[in-house]
């Protein structure tokens, strides 16, 4: 076979395997949006069915031949060919070292798991979770053996959503970080000038919220008719498809901002989801994300950097005034953004802030080493939590739905995820700041609701180059320098230092 | 290999099947209730690729071989192994008789054309349909010579809903029900006594229509925690599993007729499937529906012999009264009853009546024959169905979406189904009469609000049985009689005979 009817051959073959890993997309946003819960075994078994499909046909050793056949010519190493090429090779010989009957035990643990932590949470019982726990790290360090390692079983498990990164790096950055972050932190909570936070509480009745809502995400460029906004209990966004892309968010009533900042958060994720190439590459690396860590650049782009900012409030703040008549009339826009810009130590992540979230991270993934690399037992691990979480921040959960069981992540075996929300937030400032160097001023723009400019950026820039570059290269070539965190910090000190006067 | 050890490996193979099947079905479910339209495509193919997946795996050639050997020891021919053989047996022989080009083709094609009738349907533009339609008509028409037929091509085609029934005994059913329903229509149409429509637009907003739907769903026993109710351009009920049946329903605010039967219409098919057995059997025949016309004689049975009778609205009335504040204050219990029960020509199938029903389906039967046997053009559906329906009700559609665009059916492919909605009236009556002379007298029970004596009737004598037997062969049991229009027609004649004073 030539090399070019060996990559047509492939490129069938992943087109095909796409469309069945979508259509376990549909069924796993199903069950966490719309099925009964007495439909779980069952879709526990499906998921499990095809995953296993999934696994079998990738693994098809026929696949290994016919990727090392079409490398024999790639041509241009950053063309359309030898970018899927590289990733289907990368992919294939990571994949190929698990076992079928692990990745079906995986999928059906975790799906029934996640319906477990969902009731777990509700009650506040982490005993009730805590078996499946134990089932989903053993089954994630069986993986860890398998795929191997140099250093740490966790630099196994980070490859699948950070490829090359390693816990020695993060072992590296995260002490740094959090030291600057507990010196702002510090200077943050003895500022004689705080906000008023009972403007949070302000009650917000929930259908107006899911109008509001779906405002916000037209506005950043979120295109309804290619995609959909629903209700689950941890937001996700998840894409089935080129011309289907859907978020969720959550709602509470006294709580406006929980559902407001889930749905920027999501809108960015969405907004790289509808921006990757939906043409003929659609299913192929070439029209995939780069990585964790660059999806999460993108949320936190337009929940933070613009969705937090005052340019953003200038021009959403007297549509919120209209849309929730009597609640917010009396409130200045400086009153608000300082508001949603607070800062304070606090129990749950997705509630927390721009200063405080990385340290809630660093949290998760020392936790998260000592229990892959065995340190520490499942059945230990809300007292670990809470010890934590007083040395981190001097506070001590109640209960565990406010602690341990806040997150669905671990029910999922995602072990390795966490850490991409920080390298997400350092990217998303450095990323930001080249934006607004060669297409900004943005304030203006955003004063007016005008966010197309940097939209337009972003997809011409990250979305529509899908896995071309790596995500450091892509980092590396977009901004001009590599990955620091001095951008967020220098950011945070700016912002926070003008809000708080320290 | 041994006959036990071929059953148990078609019993591994036909439950993984059934799990394929499911997935397709969460697929078809979410592409009609929640997914954006630019979706289409990409969900065609996918609906595609498992359509082709199923028939390739249940038409393995090893799948022949292990009937075959399983049958050469089948054990008692009413017990679950050969009543699964039975069925497996004929499934099998049907369907590797298509080719799976042609399964696949017909997959994306009814995919996509379900996006264009329901656009056309919204511009009431034919012509935006028509050559989707002709697409079916020819793959429909292949379909039938592949299954091969005595008399009619269109008698391959019943098979699929009603396995045995021809369209020559169709011909002696419908004429002598068209002439006692016709004389009955003439009767009310000339009554002097004649019911208030104006009660039927009476204003109900759809967020208290959607939370009455739901209790009447409840009332009835559809079971909330194995099953939702959803919003769909024409109300559909499916089962995705052991424990979740998912119906659906639509709203206008000035038809409250329209969500409530439909909800128990949808209802009546959801309590079917429910009902089957969901223990190990699931996946199987012997868990499975016998028919279209079984299947439609539960939903008419809740949504008509009980859902349209006084008994029933003796409990209902003073709730819906309370749910709609002010709406049906002023109303006696029995010209709402009267009004729900009116009777006279009109242009849509589903919001027809009781007496009228079967003649829409009468007309929709003599125009599918004509297409199938080639005798009529898609092009010329519009004239042909104006023209019958000026001779069944002297009445014209003021437009195609109140004529032949009206029903989904055609743009699923699937031509010979509307039959068995005839046969699903005639068994409701039949199994109506005998479940009242064994479980009854119902009327007591109704009035407050006990459906349950009824329903454990059905879930013991017809839903827990599966296939068990054949359609004619359960009725004969269960009801002490074949299939006869007398029940029906004695029903509808006494009911509506009081009503109207004819």
């Amino acid at each position: 076979m030539t090399p070019e009817k060996a990559y047509e051959e492939l490129l069938t073959r992943m087109k095909e395997l796409a469309l069945l890993g979508n259509t376990a997309g549909v069924l796993g946003w199903d069950q966490e949006v719309y099925m009964p819960g007495a439909g779980a075994p069952y879709r526990a078994d499906q998921l499990s069915l095809l995953a296993g499909l999934c696994h079998q046909k990738f693994t098809d050793p026929q696949v290994g031949g016919l990727i090392d056949q079409a490398l024999a010519a790639p041509g241009d190493p950053l063309g359309d060919k030898a970018v899927n090429l590289r990733e289907w090779k990368r992919s294939y010989e990571r994949s190929k070292k698990l076992p079928q009957s692990l990745v079906e035990e995986m999928a059906r643990t975790t799906s029934n798991a996640q319906v477990e932590w969902v009731e777990a949470r509700k009650a506040k019982d982490f005993k009730r979770f805590q078996p499946w726990l134990e089932k989903i790290i053993a089954l994630t360090q069986q993986q860890a053996e398998c795929y191997g390692y140099e250093k740490s079983p966790y630099d196994a498990l980070l490859e699948d959503y950070e490829p090359g990164l390693t816990s020695a790096q993060l072992d590296q950055l995260f002490p740094p970080l959090k030291k600057r972050l507990s010196a702002l932190v510090a200077k943050i909570t003895s500022a004689p000038k705080q906000p008023d936070l009972s403007i949070l509480k302000r009650a917000c009745p929930i259908p107006l919220q899911q109008a509001f809502c779906r405002r916000l995400a037209e506005a950043i460029g979120f295109d309804f008719n290619r995609g959909r906004i629903d209700v689950s209990a941890h937001p996700f966004t998840t894409g089935l498809g080129p011309g289907d892309t859907r978020i969720t968010t959550r709602f509470e009533e006294t709580n406006f901002e929980n559902s407001f900042f889930s749905t920027l958060h999501e809108g960015g994720h969405g907004l790289y989801d509808q921006g990757l190439p939906s043409d003929g590459h659609y299913g192929t690396p070439r029209a995939s994300a780069v990585s964790l860590g660059i999806h999460e650049s993108q949320s936190r782009l337009w929940e933070n950097l613009v969705g937090r900012g005052l340019p953003f409030w200038k021009f959403a703040f007297p549509e919120l005034k209209k849309t929730f008549p009597g609640v917010f009339d009396d409130l200045s826009l400086e009153a608000f953004h300082f508001a949603i810009n607070h800062s304070s130590p606090s129990f749950i992540r997705t509630e927390s802030d721009e200063v405080t979230y990385n340290l809630h991270v660093a949290l998760r993934y020392d936790i998260e080493v000592a229990l892959i690399t065995g340190k520490l037992k499942a059945a230990d691990v809300p007292e670990a939590w809470n010890k934590a979480m007083k040395e981190s921040f001097g506070i001590t959960p109640p209960d565990d739905s406010k602690g341990c069981l806040q997150d669905v992540h671990w029910s999922h075996g995602s072990f390795g995820y966490f850490p991409t929300y920080t390298l997400g937030n350092l990217y998303s400032a450095q990323f930001f700041a080249a934006a607004a160097r060669e297409a900004g001023p943005f304030e203006p723009k955003f004063e007016k609701g005008d966010f197309l400019p940097l939209k337009k950026w972003l997809n011409e820039k990250i979305h529509a180059e899908g896995q071309r570059y790596l995500a450091g290269d892509l980092c590396e070539k977009v901004t001009g320098k590599p990955l620091t965190s001095d951008f967020f910090l220098d950011y945070l000190e700016k912002k926070f230092g003008a809000l708080y006067g320290v």
